[in-house]
């Protein structure tokens, strides 16, 4: 049994809700906890209750909205993501997710149907943490990654603690954290990355969310006048920084196995045209699938960075930034996600995400799975944002056709 | 014939000229045409007059005492260097030659000794270029290479020209530019750099001044989500920026020849942690002591960014900030230096200068000789630039040798 969703409507209300917090030229910020969030907020609680589903928010100001299911005592399976953005963010990284499970409940309700186990649609706070550090907040409190005295505590660059951003906005209620463990958990969320459009594909079936390594790096060399420092007399921060570059590119290649490693920050001291750079800052970012994969990645780095400082006479002083295990995604809902895809005739791939989502959270306690659609340029992040309007829709109707098989078994 | 100079007598007018423009911790701030160096003018030229030097200040505030030789039909041969300093200098750069130009002018009149040709003894205005551009400025106009006009014109940070500071510090006089050129210039320096002290050497005989090459570059590439771009698709224009540091530094240790490669700046767009850099600016920074050989380095490191921006399908900007060709130095003058530091049994090295001098201006002009003295660990344009007093007055005794064999000459 499945229920036909109405892309219209979908489209619709994603328009909607990127008019709360428009910013010029099409994109959206709405900040966890700001002005905008809060508007955001109420206004798909508004969509949930005039669909007469069941809405409760709990301590960190999760909202989960539930359509009752004919056995209310088996556990739900919840759609959901996140609806705060970055700060020039666009109209589908999180809200998709959120108003897609809004559009397969209400597809339901006007067709009659009324699934064996209740599905609820959720967005969760504070998922991109451009605000507040450590992203994916909401979700992993609710799944008891992080208490929520912690988070309730974690302070924005103004000193302003979350537990202040609620109340100022009078977000949170009073259901408890952690909340109660779905049957299954299933994101539909954009690519972010150029890959299903280069591959001409609709649907990405997301096997595994990369594990990330962040790393700061501070080289310490000795500045030189440019022209009076032979190259053999030379303790080179910048040059050292070049070369660790370079080496990441080449370890990462090397490996292979859909890793990826980023350079993406570096400042030089004294920064001169003609002084032999004394310090570089520089962050490294690795992301790997498997955990293994990543350990070894991280090993054989920093062993040529040793290296590298080593030949240079430059000093090293190393800090993890972050440090998130790969998640591996239930493999029984991966597969039935690429079967229905395959019934419904849309091309699709298997595939590692690179960016990290609330399902992953979800994946640690619960069958979770994420179903991609294609980026247009594989933008994200940015006001250009966009995905085409029949991905959306196919992307909504698989959504729909999962969750409602997961819902029919007992 | 030749007259004993007073290391002592140096050493203090050094110290006394270091109390103008001192800043905290031993260093001087005497930015040109500043309250500062408009005090060391004063004091260096009251020297020069206490001495019964005739003293002429021309149109661009070059200084220079005159001691009449026996035969006042010839040319003079001339000392001498800068006072001015870079906004966090030493007390040695520039003045160590003025100020040793003026003891073996002393010494002289205190042997009562008369040479054939005349000894001048200069300094010239703004060689420092850290508040006008450009560097060696007085130099420049005395020997033809600027015209006064343009020189007079040149605005600092604030907008204020060469002429303002000029006249609101009553700087420059009467005597015309460009000036008499002399019979032969030699100027004794610091050298700036860690060779002759790393060689256990006494002194500098320096051989040709290298050829600056600064080039500006612009790379664009492709900004994207580090975790979601897999490597095949990215044009990241921090990784090439790496690729071209690690390149000239190859290519320029390939080619040796006392040549020196520096990429000293490097600004990173967007410079984020989790975003592959669209947009970096960097500087290049290429000497060679050689014209064919800079050309050469010029090119083929051109052609290896070329190669290296289209790999990754990132576009290269070009701008040329600064070209000067080397400058050799006169042979004769060489041999000349090398043979009386080797009879006062100094010992000494041939080098090439990887920095400006005002000497390299009157190479072009006449016979030209520069003589390096260690700067104790290399540092220089630093508070804590520093030579040994035995090496100073080494240093100053082997001008005095040179300018009294060259003034013997007819």
């Amino acid at each position: 049994m499945s229920v036909t969703i109405n892309g219209e409507r979908l489209l619709e209300r994603l328009a909607a809700l990127a008019e709360i917090g428009a910013i010029e030229g099409g994109g959206v910020c709405r900040l966890a906890f700001s002005a905008a969030d809060k508007n955001g907020r109420d206004q798909v609680k508004r969509w949930m209750l005039d669909l007469g589903l069941t809405v409760r928010e709990d301590t960190i100001g999760n909202v989960i909205g539930r359509l009752e299911g004919q056995d209310s005592t088996l556990t739900a399976v919840m759609m959901g993501s996140h609806i705060d953005t970055v700060r020039t963010g666009g109209h589908l990284d999180g809200t998709l997710g959120v108003l897609a499970g809004l559009e397969v409940a209400q597809a339901c309700v006007d067709a009659g149907f009324k699934p064996l186990r209740s599905l609820e649609v959720g967005f969760f706070s504070n998922e991109e943490g451009s605000r507040f550090s450590p992203d994916m907040m909401g979700s992993l409190v609710y799944t008891g990654g992080l208490s929520l005295g912690d988070a309730l505590s974690k302070p924005d660059v103004e000193g302003l603690t979350v537990a202040q951003a609620m109340h100022k906005w009078q977000v949170g209620g009073a259901a408890p954290t952690p909340g109660e463990i779905p049957y299954a958990f299933i994101e539909l969320h954009i690519e972010q990355g150029p890959i299903l459009e280069r591959e001409n594909q609709r649907i990405g079936v997301v096997t595994a969310v990369q594990g990330i390594s962040w790393k700061r790096l501070v080289l310490h060399g000795q500045s030189n006048h440019a022209g009076t420092a032979p190259m053999s007399l030379r303790s080179d921060a910048g040059l050292v920084a070049a070369q660790i570059t370079v080496a990441l590119r080449d370890l990462v290649l090397e490996m292979g196995q859909d890793m990826v490693g980023t350079v993406g920050k570096l400042l030089v001291s004294p920064n001169l045209v003609n002084v032999v750079p004394n310090r570089v800052e520089m962050t490294i970012d690795l992301r790997a699938p498997v955990e293994s994969t990543l350990k070894e990645a991280e090993a054989r780095f920093e062993a040529c960075v040793t290296q590298l400082c080593a030949a240079e006479g430059v000093s090293v002083e190393w800090e993890s930034l972050v440090r998130l295990k790969p998640v591996s995604l239930d493999a029984k809902v991966v597969d039935l996600i690429a079967q229905l895809a395959q019934e419904k005739q849309l091309p699709y791939r298997r595939m590692v995400s690179g960016a990290g989502h609330d399902a992953q959270m979800f994946a640690g306690v619960t069958a979770a799975g994420i179903i991609f659609v294609p980026s247009i340029g594989g933008i994200s992040h940015n006001i250009n944002e966009a995905t085409k309007p029949a991905d959306i829709t196919a992307g909504c109707q698989l959504l729909g056709d999962t969750v409602l098989a997961l819902a029919a078994s007992c």
